[in-house]
């Protein structure tokens, strides 16, 4: 496996823009486009939330009853959640548009929108940014890091990834873009993610796939415990990579998993680190755990602690938190046997031996802390399992960008 | 019933006394006792949190297995948690010291800390603490009220509430005081909370009065999601008042109730409006759910959401934020049926229309969400079943105390 330049577009085929439709921001883009010039298999995975948005419910019947997917069409500041049977009528204006201009099916056109909840989209503007971006749709690679600027909110830096691994002899390669920061705390799927693959792969296959590596990757991140109403993950695979199309689950699938596994985690850390006001990413490795679902439990337990995420913002080795957070978890486990570890660039110290304090360097733990990618090593001496979380720390940042985040 | 000024020394034969130990503050008090000059039945409730503080195990063991209790020592600084064997041996030496002094036996005495995990405490001090105490124990209400200031930590002040009823023709009071702050989700018992009354009840009628009363009250607030190590509720019943001994679940028992409710709402709400660093209480009401459990759970969504605590912070009608939580809470509902209104001293507004917004004033929206106390009211329309819930804004502040709160 190779790691390589660019987002969307790294993979044969796939095409996008960007532009500045006026939806919300001043002077930046805020719609983005990925076409792809063949018909693709399409997977998506989707927030758990009982609130869903409109582009979830149309998205998820395309995933489900499409016969192939074509184009994906975002928008930044208006997330178009909690907006009625009007909201769902802007998704089917904004793929037929879509559709005419690119002469492909109504019902192979996905949609996806992030920002506030409960404001209408401007349709026409949609609309108008749909046609200048249907003009200037380009597979280069400064098309997609384009898109990936157009679709941040809060976000402060776009976020991509991309592979290349060989299947039956072919090169493949599978690249992605996101977006994340607030409202961060995916349940079966994380904010907006877009993944492309050039790969030959079945629907259902691309599904398993999908799925199975959304469990370890964005399902492990939260930036503040809430499960976004728009939580989408979509695979567009457009077959040109020539491979042996992957059908069941041989070899070739495994590697294909592996890969995508890859861009999801290196995206899925990227959100979690640009947390909104975020000024560390916190990585919490829960080792000897009894399951992995103990292991899930509770290093998902400590991620979210609001009093750990303070205590990672002050660099303060409070592994008090810590012990206190894997406590509450519901898991049980015996408290007199964990041990705790900080580690990051700057070294790795052991906290606590067997649920006490070891005379360690007040010192060289807030080194440690200091980085900007930190790690919690709580190893609880009950079996084999483990499992890793993201997060960030808890800033005077995430206040002020919430307290006002509509004005 | 008849609420009275006064905490813990409300009740007839009840004494308090505060001391400045110099455990871990300078220039304050940090320690506090009550006695009893009779006997008392006791009962209490404690953290889930499977990391138990070395007082909570201590004081589970005097609730089941001793005759009665008549004495409980506080200390703040140093919550005593993550302690070992040494610390539950400093809650030994604690009642031995006290023992000797008030000439009580060890097992009728109780002890509770809070404060920092993980440091030892300076014993010598604590000893020295309880000797001073012992000599200062008084019956009336300033001993009670600065027993209250004494264990707070970084409460903003202190918090006691009191109510006389009637029982059999006799008046009984019930008083309490507590401290809370950070790290406050309990579960089954909220950080620190002391009742005395001088009603003549069974310890096992205490006991279930206590539990039954924890579940709307206590256990309905939350300042951080995070479950404390030392939770302690504890309640203390001397026989004073001359009732007739209530035994079973007759009338008197639920006027007992009664007024134990009252008492263990008002210290709960005032802990969740003096969360760390809030400028606000929150209060979340959940109506016409389809099962109190529901109404529990959506409740308790709303006022732990990160996202809609800061948007308390800012004044800001963000009511996507409250959709969503209750979206995510795990609980099945029609989002398209949801009514929503902010309600304060102010004036009460309705938002939300069957999950869509009305055409409020924001104007409006933000005169209420302005003052110190204000209500978000979700009504589900799938049952008749409600929850009210209690917790805070998310501030600059809470961020403040927390990011450097060991040093």
């Amino acid at each position: 496996m190779k790691k390589v330049e660019g987002g969307v577009t790294a993979a044969e085929g796939f095409q996008a823009a960007s532009t500045a439709a006026g939806i919300k921001y001043k002077d930046r883009t805020d719609m983005a486009m990925i076409y792809s010039t063949e018909p693709c298999a399409v997977a998506g995975t989707f927030t758990t939330n009982v609130v869903k948005a409109a582009p979830v419910k149309w998205d998820k019947d395309i995933v489900k009853n499409s016969a192939f997917a074509q184009a994906v069409v975002v928008n930044a500041g208006i997330a178009n959640a909690c907006t009625g049977t009007e909201g769902l009528g802007y998704c089917k204006d904004t793929a037929k548009k879509t559709s005419e201009l690119m002469d492909i099916p109504e019902d192979a056109v996905l949609v996806a929108s992030t920002g506030v909840i409960g404001k209408q989209l401007p349709i026409d503007r949609i609309c108008a940014g749909v046609e200048q971006m249907s003009k200037k749709l380009s597979g280069d690679l400064t098309s997609g890091h384009n898109a990936a600027l157009a679709i941040m909110t809060t976000d402060t830096h776009e976020k991509e990834a991309a592979v290349e691994v060989e299947l039956s002899g072919k090169k493949i390669t599978i690249g992605g873009m996101c977006k994340g920061s607030g409202m961060i705390h995916p349940n079966m799927c994380t904010m907006l993610s877009f993944i492309t693959t050039d790969a030959a792969i079945s629907k259902e296959m691309l599904q398993e796939a999908l799925s199975s590596t959304v469990t370890d990757t964005y399902n492990m991140i939260s930036v503040d415990g809430d499960t976004s109403t728009n939580d989408t993950c979509l695979v567009l695979a457009n077959g040109l990579a020539g491979n042996e199309k992957i059908k069941e689950k041989n070899e070739d699938y495994e590697t294909f998993c592996e890969a995508l596994y890859y861009v999801n985690e290196a995206l899925a850390k990227m959100m979690a680190g640009d947390g909104e006001g975020a000024t560390a990413l916190f990585e919490v490795k829960v080792v000897h755990a009894a399951s992995k679902e103990d292991a899930v439990i509770l290093s998902k337990s400590v991620v979210t602690s609001s009093l750990t995420k303070a205590a990672i913002f002050g660099h303060d080795a409070n592994w008090g938190r810590i012990l206190c957070a894997l406590g509450y978890s519901g898991v049980e486990f015996d408290p007199e046997q964990v041990d705790l570890y900080f580690e990051s660039a700057a070294g790795k110290l052991m906290i606590i031996k067997d649920g006490v304090a070891v005379d360690y360097s007040e010192e060289e733990a807030t080194k440690i802390l200091s980085e900007n990618e930190v790690t919690a090593i709580a190893d609880m001496k009950m079996g084999e399992a483990c499992a890793t979380a993201w997060g960030c720390d808890l800033t005077y940042d995430y206040i002020k960008i919430n307290a006002d985040y509509r004005s």
